[in-house]
């Protein structure tokens, strides 16, 4: 390749995070040209209406042809259009003409991840997506890259802003959910289909892609238990902050024996845990690794900037390659360990109980954990009379036993409601 | 290449570290297979006394030809065993006979890292040096690949673990800098040469190899101002305390105008910022950049294990460039900014003064902040009569201007002993 040759990029998208690429790829081109080692020429912006003037970015380059461009045969093609049509068609035509792709989609990767390594494997060209999980941390490529010579145990993330914003405010203003969710609309936070945020399936998605490479074995979305937040009480907060924790809507990754879990769910989290101070919108993701030990990788989860620096991070790399002919890391799915359900995963509970206030409520109470195998770590009284309320937080059990145990205080007739039950996350020890 | 070849991999140095690299290439031989789509061949440990039996290590592939080893041709020479010489000759021959190399030497990098940078070039290969800095966290592959399409503003880490634990002792127990020095001895945490870790000498290597990355600039160690703990007291923590803060030994650098700052001192950081809970031996950076804003990464900065993961992530990075035939990103130094000196840096300080009791005094003191164009944010009056004292907190200003308010201190008939100063950083607005 002559030294000079200007790295050609084409542009699907030109949303919050399209328009920032395409002002930063201009603004610093210098920069990229000295990275790079020659410069980078935008080729095209595939954008819906190509008559619409869009400020900043030159309209000769618009064009609304999304398969046209991508086929174009540039050496790089980013793809910020989101969603899996076109975006499927439009990356794999990419490839097929030998682009390199870089891409944001979570949903994508996480629907259907294997078509997309399988054809920059069979086109040999490079596949990267830091900026799908976690906006502008990097994280994709520590895991990719940096962790390649250790194994991965665990990795826990709060990796939905929206909802962190949400559970921030009912916990330091002791806000009610619906006031959030109302906060969070009004300030525009929430997706078009606000489920994918509260109801855990953006936080799904990017729990699949994390999984996956974290543990060597295609996950997809649709093996992920996903619990959104939106039967969180201001109570429930209540309940956490008494016993020194704080609830985060948490998407973990683990060995389990011989496979693992995927799940998202809300969690109580001890407040001197690293991931309990992540405040509002910030977005971090704990990994413990076996000879690394525990680390954290914290920062800004979206907005138009801190995910195009993670796109652009990866243009640069994908450039490169270009120019040494080489390929960054490929798909690495050779384990492909069994995903177990959730019933599998090894957990603790909170459980708030309203209860009758008479002799033997607490040994009917404790039979009922014992006859599941459940070990109580923690349990207090509170309320007196008519009110009498019981909580209780147990070690680590399957959460198999912990369902079954929680339907069998149900049943209880000592048990009158069982007003809360949470997952407890990131405390050492069983 | 033939698609099986073995990569063969020299390592140099069999202490902690190397003891690790070479268990850990032993135990996981599988996967290091798949991962780089190769089995992994160890074809010698160089050590200085090969006599001596080492568990788990084959006596057979123990060496004390150090160069003979390094000039092998293996694909991969791995350094570690720490200092200057002979580890660049070691590594330059290595470089010279076709290797890539990956170092965890952050003292040979901040001396005469351009001159390793300049033979992998000229040869062709690789250098990476993860386990320099900031041990087990993937940190250096961030800024050097996943930023690469950002501009890094400033970089603030707690990259020494012995000081850390020295002072969370300090902090959390209130104990005396010479029972914590003593404890950090007993318990091995120091370096044989203590002034490596207290003097801040070995954050400074750290700080100028995280310098060079962030600026695209050369950086020496030389070119980093450099203040260790030995006069941080239990008066200044219980102070900083008393104000919500917390002393951390950062390591600093930073854009300031058209140049950067490279420091290394003990700050007082707000207990709110996500670097004041970093604890005990645990390694911490936090990086701001242009467009990706703020991040955090953390995890463990020291031990073998750790150490070596990230050493062992670099030797798979080295040999899959090896089987692909290209090449992982080389120097990158195309700025050279001009390296200012700690005058030009602009920060805070805390002021903490023994003062004389009598009318006109806090006239007097707020008159030499202003001679030299320091503000005064907070001024907090401590103890009466003979034993009165003054703490003062500034905003920011240049570092020059801050240390020629507190030369002006010492010279007012009002202040009787300037009891402590220290600069305050991770506080938001001016």
């Amino acid at each position: 390749m002559a030294e000079n040759r200007p790295i050609t990029v084409a542009l699907l998208g030109a949303g919050t995070v399209g328009s920032s690429v395409a002002s930063l790829l201009a603004e610093n081109s210098e920069d990229f040209a000295q990275r790079i080692g020659a410069p980078v020429h935008l080729t095209g912006v595939a954008v819906r209406d190509a008559g619409r003037a869009r400020p900043g970015l030159d309209p000769s380059l618009l064009t609304d042809d999304v398969l046209g461009l991508a086929a174009s045969g540039a050496d790089v093609v980013v793809e910020v259009m989101g969603g899996i049509e076109p975006a499927r068609t439009a990356i794999l035509a990419a490839m097929a003409a030998g682009s390199s792709v870089v891409t944001a989609n979570k949903a994508l990767l996480a629907e259907d991840g294997a078509s997309l390594y399988r054809a920059a494997a069979e086109h040999g060209v490079d596949l990267y997506f830091e900026a799908s999980v976690a906006g502008a941390i990097p994280l994709l490529r520590p895991l990719r890259e940096s962790l390649a010579g250790d194994r991965v145990l665990s990795v826990m993330g709060i990796v939905n802003g929206t909802t962190n914003f949400m559970l921030t405010k009912m916990d330091e203003a002791g806000a009610d959910y619906d006031d959030v969710f109302a906060e969070a609309e009004a300030l525009g936070y929430l997706e078009a289909d606000p489920t994918l945020d509260v109801g855990g399936h953006d936080a799904a998605a990017k729990a699949a892609i994390l999984a996956e490479l974290a543990f060597h074995t295609r996950v997809t979305i649709d093996d992920v238990h996903v619990e959104g937040i939106t039967d969180v009480t201001a109570e429930d907060m209540r309940a956490a902050r008494a016993m020194g924790f704080v609830i985060k809507l948490v998407a973990v990754a683990e060995r389990v024996g011989e496979g693992i879990v995927v799940r998202v769910h809300p969690a109580m989290i001890p407040r001197d845990h690293p991931l309990a101070s992540v405040r509002g919108a910030f977005n971090a993701v704990f990994v413990e690794a076996e000879a690394a030990g525990e680390m954290m990788f914290y920062g800004r989860g979206a907005g138009g900037n801190p995910t195009a620096s993670a796109v652009l991070g990866d243009v640069v790399a994908a450039a490169r390659n270009r120019r040494a002919g080489g390929l960054g890391p490929g798909e690495s799915t050779y384990l492909n360990l069994p995903i177990l359900d959730i019933g599998s995963a090894h957990t603790r509970y909170y459980v708030n109980l309203d209860v009758a206030d008479r002799p033997g409520v607490l040994a009917s109470i404790a039979n009922a954990f014992a006859e599941h195998g459940v070990s109580i770590q923690v349990v207090r009284q509170d309320g007196h009379g008519a009110e009498a309320g019981l909580i209780v937080r147990t070690h680590r059990a399957s959460d198999a036993a912990l369902q079954a145990t929680v339907q069998s205080l149900r049943e209880l007739d000592t048990v009158k409601r069982v007003v809360g039950v949470m997952r407890v996350e990131g405390e050492a020890g069983d």
